[in-house]
């Protein structure tokens, strides 16, 4: 239960629920689940190009030949890749930060892929740099900072920001409602 | 307690927890609420150049000399026109539609203020027209219609679709992420 409480969203309730069930399953399935951490955390590693999460040295998406080179989408975590395959909308390579400038945590330029990232892009030359940053006040200085250092080599773009399809004007809050209006296109 | 369940989000027992309550109150204060309901209805009535609601024949937005009168932002309901302006950032006209187009229930232009709101823009010839409807199948319908209804008098422009500020990449739903990477913008 002690171990099991150190996961995300497992508090000591939850842990004593798993740690029950787990005494009533047999031995064998036990120890597939055990293996399998093990497992996994041997062989997944990062890509060495994208930093996304992978089990070869060069990620899947890195290594394949029909995706466009001419595009990196720079996102924060690789939860952030897996959110954006499935829209199925994108078709180039990504780039994994690993997390998002934040002085207070002591994290900085240095702490993330940032460095890894410009040299890719200056060598590489890709036309667009997408930045899909969250809108947090880290999120939005990543964003920037990013922004300054890639221009010189590249378009640089970002996601934009609005209401989210089926939401309701109304139930908007005041900021967001803000940057949809701003964020204004001129209808085909 | 019967009239009371007329009113939206009051199920039976909210009307018996309003019901008890008023019988509690001293009469002054009941009747003063029941005069405020009689007069509010008396007295509001729709502002005949932008159909937001009113107390005098035009709104105040419409009066004030010191909005805009070169952008008109084109609304499906009074809320929409009160969520915006708590944004304070546009500075310009309105146009509340009355609803959007659902022909399922039997509201097509007709039963709408589109009419008006064409004769409006093709004699005021504002600059542009911002239609902020939400992104329902219904509010799609409305903005293409009104769209190509009032592209040849003016620019027609539509708010953002995305991500909201302060919305985790990770928990958008796919289709919002999908409109956030098309809707991307360059950075400035």
């Amino acid at each position: 239960m002690e171990q099991l409480q150190r996961l995300p969203g497992v508090g000591p309730k939850s842990a004593q629920r798993l740690a029950l069930h787990i005494l009533k399953r047999p031995e064998a399935e036990v120890e597939a689940l055990a293996q399998a951490l093990i497992e996994a955390k041997k062989q997944i590693g990062l890509c060495s190009v994208c930093f996304h999460l992978s089990a070869e040295p060069v990620c899947e998406i890195c290594r394949n030949a029909n995706r466009d080179n001419n595009t990196i989408c720079v996102v924060a975590d690789p939860r952030d890749v897996i959110a954006l395959e499935k829209t199925r909308e994108y078709k180039g390579k990504y780039h994994v930060l690993g997390g998002v400038i934040s002085p207070i945590d002591g994290i900085g330029p240095d702490q993330l892929t940032i460095l890894a990232l410009q040299r890719r892009v200056s060598q590489q030359k890709p036309q667009e740099v997408i930045l899909a940053i969250s809108p947090s006040v880290e999120g939005e200085t990543t964003t920037l900072y990013i922004g300054q250092l890639l221009k010189p080599f590249t378009k640089v773009t970002r996601i934009a920001f609005g209401l989210p399809v089926g939401g309701d004007l109304e139930y908007a809050d005041e900021v967001t409602l803000a940057r949809a209006l701003e964020g204004r296109r001129e209808l085909d």
